[in-house]
């Protein structure tokens, strides 16, 4: 398993410096290519899908999982839709960051260029591997991908009809790789083999990231995890406030920029709580609360400790009364997971300090945290959330996906 | 031992908080008084500087160590007047770099912010303390030190001595912290703190930084290494060929972006390797050199395998004879440390293809690899060179201590 992996590897990087010197014509003819083989091959995608979703049914999977996995006709043209808005975006590469004439008449550029072989590790939704294949082609990067093993055919079956048609049109045989095995020990793998794989990013469960960081010699960049707070501060519209906790928590709770905690001042959690119990407990949220939460609404569940640091992905919400904006931060200082963290106020003051000490990759005043999204930010798409500080921070877009160099240009200067 | 390093993780987390909300006046005034106590503290410094001597002495540290060790008064004020400069460099944080007001009037702002806990891993010079003391300070950071047990003395005394001055200027307790501790444990325990540490940056051998990444938790930023080659292409024009050879390799050996193996393209090879003999050897240089080399200058050691891989950091250089600018990149790709790499050439194809396709921080044409450095670049001083892709390449200066983080601001926006 070991020597199939470093040949992915080898391969990948070979590819990878074609791919650096690709112009951005020749990708985006190749993702054009790749777009119209996903509706072609529809057919077979969702033959290989079937598979899947049998072997899913018979080892139990949830409803809710066994959606993720099903590879609708729409879905797939969503897909092939995703690589034709990735031909629109601006290729990153060659991109002339800065630069200068020092005095002794050396010129200096910083130039963006492809990070080399991106390592890419994923769970059940197999539309990742189209995206995720698109992003790495345009930033010039070869990827070598690692999917559930629950959506195994249906990854196949798509990387298979990418490959035929990128390589068709002038891609190298290891740009696009899926790793064809499930055995966990390849993704151990993958992230040792630092002489081939220039970063892995992994989209998935906490375990999934804390096993890999845990081995990894490759840098990894975390992505993805998100225990999200809004704070309703004294100053809040109240109205406003409604709107936008329903809106974060219920309208798609499965994503990671979904509200999973509320925390509520105490000046106005005796109006605001009983508002938050009938308009949420009517769109058919759990609510769990605090003990002085359920002093006003008494039916709510009971917090345990566990639940402030729990990510539902569901319709689920824990609720805590706070006496302070700093007591709010100091709970999201201690529970969050640096992804999107929301006040609702009134008070400028009150927003201002918020946004600056709250650390966090997206800091909102008065909006949804449903907002931090790559499409959103204007990326066009993206290869996951970084909920980390190095290199990538918040949605990352194909520019996360590239380095700088610097190119230096003299005519025989020597140092003094 | 793991309890006092959890100690320093929590006052200097602590500490990031108030350094980050700091304003660059306040920043300004405590490198101010930092570099004004150096000054005044120079004679206490030299006294414990003496201790650290007299011990390297009976250690039988090398006398190239013993000078590395050595504060002389100038060299303390030299620590001073990087201070000093620091003060003039524009303060990265807070910086916008970027914004936009989206569709539904979302107003979205990309802002520079410190890292926050910066830990620090390096070697002899004790020098270092000062310098990065001082960056993180003016990025807005909170630094845990750590130097070589054989500088441990001097390091105290210039990290007191910043300290008292720094804190009587304002800054918080936990701000600038040195590992009293020599056992190597610390660094471990330093690199796994993810809960305090945001970065750790090694500086210094090969050995430090392989086994800092084994452990790592936190991320590290590997810098430093430097095998550095220069290909002197058929159409380079050779005097200047012989004038940058040799002072990428004479003028200051010991350090990371000097040259360590000379490439040389078989046609000129005959021509230009008896000047290199006769310039480089009058200089005291070692010259060893691979089979066809040997050939034009017989009295050349031979070259061994371990020499392609070898960072002599010494009067010593390696010469290969290739028979194409491809063999070259190929070794460069083989041997390199993605550091600084020069072709020297009069083609522009040449050029143009060799800084396309060498990936590593600084590609060079017709210059000397020794200019790879913050200071020539304009940065005011740096932490050390980023020999990794992630986050940042090259030389770091104060942006390279920062991340950014989205603000967004809105008056009830929901996602639909």
């Amino acid at each position: 398993m070991k020597a199939y992996m470093i040949e992915l590897g080898k391969q990948a990087k070979l590819a990878s410096k074609a791919l650096g010197a690709m112009g951005v014509g020749e990708k985006n003819r190749a993702l054009e290519a790749m777009a119209r083989a996903l509706i072609q091959g529809k057919e077979e995608i969702q033959r290989e899908n079937e598979k899947d979703l049998v072997a899913g049914r018979e080892a139990g999977l949830s409803a809710a999982l066994l959606d993720r996995l099903t590879l609708t006709e729409g879905r797939i043209e969503a897909m092939a839709e995703g690589l034709r808005i990735m031909k629109q975006l601006d290729d990153p590469v060659g991109q002339i960051v800065e630069g200068k004439r020092l005095e002794n008449d050396l010129i200096i550029e910083r130039v963006r260029v492809p990070l080399g072989v991106i390592g890419m590790v994923y769970e059940s939704r197999p539309n990742v591997t189209a995206d995720a294949a698109g992003l790495a082609l345009k930033s010039g990067n070869a990827i070598i991908l690692r999917g559930g093993k629950e959506a195994i055919h249906s990854n196949r079956a798509i990387a298979k009809v990418l490959n035929e048609a990128g390589q068709a049109a002038g891609l190298p045989a290891g740009a696009i790789q899926l790793i064809q095995h499930t055995d966990r020990v390849c993704v151990e793998y993958l992230a040792t083999m630092e002489d081939y794989v220039d970063v892995v990013i992994p989209r998935g469960g906490q375990g999934l990231k804390k096993a890999l960081v845990a081995v990894a010699k490759v840098p990894v960049i975390v992505t993805g995890a998100g225990i999200c707070h809004t704070y309703v501060d004294r100053t809040a519209d109240l109205d406003m406030a409604l709107d936008i906790v329903k809106n974060a928590k219920v309208q798609r709770p499965g994503v990671c920029n979904a509200l999973e905690t509320l925390l509520v001042h105490e000046q106005i959690a005796g109006d605001f709580l009983p508002e938050v119990d009938r308009l949420l407990g009517a769109a058919g949220v759990d609510l769990i609360g605090c003990e002085e939460a359920r002093s006003f609404v008494p039916h709510w569940q009971k917090a345990r400790d566990a639940d402030w640091s729990t990510e539902y992905l569901a319709l689920t919400l824990s609720v805590k009364v706070v006496s302070s904006m700093e007591e709010a931060i100091a709970h999201i200082d201690q529970y969050g997971t640096k992804h999107s963290e929301a006040i609702l106020t009134e008070s400028i003051q009150a927003a201002r300090l918020f946004q600056q000490q709250v650390d966090a990759s997206a800091v909102y005043v008065n909006a949804s945290t449903r907002f931090t999204d790559g499409s959103v930010f204007g990326f066009g798409g993206e290869i996951g959330i970084s909920t980390q500080k190095l290199h990538a921070r918040g949605p990352m877009g194909l520019e996360a996906l590239t380095t700088t160099k610097y190119l230096i240009s003299g005519n025989g200067q020597i140092r003094q």
